[in-house]
């Protein structure tokens, strides 16, 4: 077999063999089919396609490619969830805790921020002494003990995928629904849970710019894995406005805090009830979405949620009194506030830009090299359907750098004025699922 | 600049900006850009292809990423011609001597085949001694001196070309218009000379399968070349069939003697003598292609094209005897004769299939490292139009191999029968020129 010729055939437009598709990812993966042959065969995927199929088979060839994590010591039902990254999108530590708080077992492996979008484990890491790089012995005893962690990816699972998706950030081939499907899922197959909630956000600050693109890459997933043996559920989320009112780590911390303390801001908090509805509906432990939503209205109100935020801050090594008070977090040296420029209804605020100002006060890595400076972001006092006048505050920009240059300016052109009332659409706008 | 927006841009069917060609070009022959990059842009330029002028400054960059050579010292106008690659093609070794004898000067540079299409640098080391490995000056020398050189590629020009060839052939990159317009154009333009004449082939043995394709091809490289200040035209040539009766080295070159001598194969001689008379139309030499072919048939004649070869030969150490007497040549031990397996009209002989079976029987390479036997190859008895009886002598099998398995079945079943009579279609059937 060469890969020249599977090359051609898919440039071609055909289908290719299960034998074509894993002779690719495992010479790949070990080195004999070099970077060149690999982009090339990128493009034309993103070009011609894969059919659903063929897509799976991608997908368990990289979940395959190295170590997969055996979660079947741990009782009950694990739950994970992903989402394709947004801004301000802390889901991931106010969920966790609610979910595993009524009975759900969820062994997250997660991610770090680059460019516009922030990262969990960068999130975590603001709070002082958490380590998120972990054993698989130490992951699962944590998850059998406490009933959640949230770790980095270990350095063995899903090679293919690693090695792939560096290449395809380089070589303009991200943007292909059978890659982005594959690599997503053989992430989340290889870390081993029972059942996965893919959090499939559009609009200008996520990386499907229309919410048919994202229930395009919404049901490829959830066919891939309800195929692969795996009760696979997704819901699109509105990315017209940053989530909540925290952009940026510690911030967003803080803001997940609030959230299990009841106080989280109403779009956030309506994700969260959505999200937790379902997965303790795929964990069995609700009857439906309506009965899964309750009990996480129950988590909260009982603080047993923020209670288990604690216990995983204390078991991966953190300072659990910055739960106790987030007043501990540091503050950034200067708070900026952001004023109106106009007068009139909030139709849109541009996550893009919010997301990119955040990472230029110091929140985010424009490369993987940069350094992120916790207390740093913004954080927004009005949302979409809020009626403002000219000089209101909308937003406070917190920094520790001296010269900003015109990243002010830029977060008052993010919000788009209406002089219509603007109505306000839930935050999940479908659930897609078999 | 970063060449993933530039791949990016290609991708999403922009219109690339010559600083971005030449950032690319550039960077990608001097190292800085990697092969993935240039295999992914590669993928989106065929996918999405390139307007004329993208190709033209394509061309302009990689025929000045290296060195250019200069026949301005050259006097006379100096003529080149080059071919898409056919079966049995030896037209530069009859058609170069006869326009040099008619007063052009033909400053060649060309090429070696691979798969199933021959090289005129491996035709012509089939006779001793000759050398195609010449210096700049010693090139011009030679052209000053008897109008006419032929030799190999100096390492120095298009390096651009050589590299992204190279990675095209691995990467399935091969047949996109824009990327072999330029890279034909880039060498030509290079290589120094006032006039070029393409002759882009069509059919099963070509790289172009169809009319209309070879046409989009020819039009191309004839735009880019005028832009570029050379006079280009182009002919569109048949390979429904091989290029006259002999495939094989030593075979092709005795059957261009023959040509010089008067007994060229019917087809052969009808491409010359178009060929030729476009060339000294090209040079000034023809008032237009009908003096332009009578010169050509006078220059065969007065064997005034023969004394040219000869000439040819010996200035590049050649033994001149062998074109005095071809007998020299040396014959394979095994000539095996092919009998038609069936009665009736020859409509077609797969040139790809004669092409190989020349290469199986030790005429060719199946990879640069193979070793040619010179000797070996196929002549063909009948062509296209000829009627055949069951058991008629069809072709001889060349070959110093004792093993050559289903290879005579295989020359057997390249002649394509039809009970009807067959009208043979001029081997010209277009030309193209501004």
């Amino acid at each position: 077999m060469r890969m020249v010729d599977i090359i051609e055939k898919k440039r071609d437009g055909g289908t290719l063999l299960e034998e074509e598709i894993r002779f690719w990812i495992k010479g790949y993966t070990e080195g004999s089919i070099p970077d060149y042959q690999s982009s090339a065969m990128a493009m034309a995927i993103l070009f011609r396609g894969m059919d659903k199929n063929e897509i799976a088979i991608l997908t368990d060839a990289m979940e395959h490619s190295g170590e997969t994590i055996d979660l079947s010591c741990i009782k009950g039902v694990k739950v994970d969830k992903h989402s394709t990254g947004g801004v301000g999108d802390k889901t991931s530590l106010a969920l966790g805790p609610l979910v595993a708080a009524c009975g759900a077992k969820l062994a997250k492996m997660s991610g770090r921020g680059l460019g516009h979008t922030g990262g969990t484990l960068d999130k975590m890491e603001s709070i002082p002494g958490i380590r998120i790089a972990r054993t698989e012995d130490e992951f699962i005893n944590q998850v059998n003990d406490i009933g959640i962690a949230i770790i980095g990816q270990t350095q063995d699972i899903v090679p293919a995928d690693k090695k792939l998706y560096a290449l395809r950030d380089v070589t303009g081939t991200v943007e292909s629904i059978p890659l982005i499907a594959a690599s997503i899922m053989s992430k989340k197959l290889a870390s081993g849970s029972d059942t996965i909630l893919l959090d499939v956000k559009f609009g200008s600050g996520a990386f499907m710019k229309t919410q048919e693109k994202a229930k395009e890459l919404a049901e490829t997933m959830v066919e891939i894995g309800d195929s692969l043996g795996r009760d696979t559920r997704a819901i699109l989320t509105d990315m017209d406005q940053p989530l909540g009112l925290a952009v940026g780590n510690a911030l967003e911390v803080k803001e997940a805090i609030d959230t299990l303390n009841g106080y989280g801001p109403k779009d956030f908090v309506e994700l969260v009830r959505n999200a937790g509805g379902i997965m303790l509906v795929q964990a069995g432990i609700a009857s439906d979405i309506e009965d899964g939503m309750s009990k996480i209205d129950r988590a909260i109100e009982d603080r047993s949620g923020l209670a288990k935020l604690r216990a995983l801050v204390e078991a991966q090594g953190g300072d659990p009194t910055y739960i106790d008070d987030p007043s501990k977090f540091p503050v950034a040296s200067n708070i900026i506030p952001v004023y109106s420029k106009d007068e009139g209804y909030i139709r849109r605020i541009d996550s893009l830009s919010i997301g990119l100002s955040a990472m230029r006060l110091g929140a985010g890595r424009a490369t993987m090299e940069d350094i992120i400076d916790m207390s740093s972001g913004i954080v927004l006092n009005k949302k979409v359907g809020d009626f403002v006048r000219k000089g209101d505050l909308i937003a406070y920009a917190h920094t520790n750098k001296k010269e900003i240059g015109g990243i002010i300016c830029d977060i008052e052109n993010s919000f788009e004025l209406s002089t219509e009332i603007v109505k306000v659409s839930p935050i999940v706008h479908e659930i897609v699922q078999k």
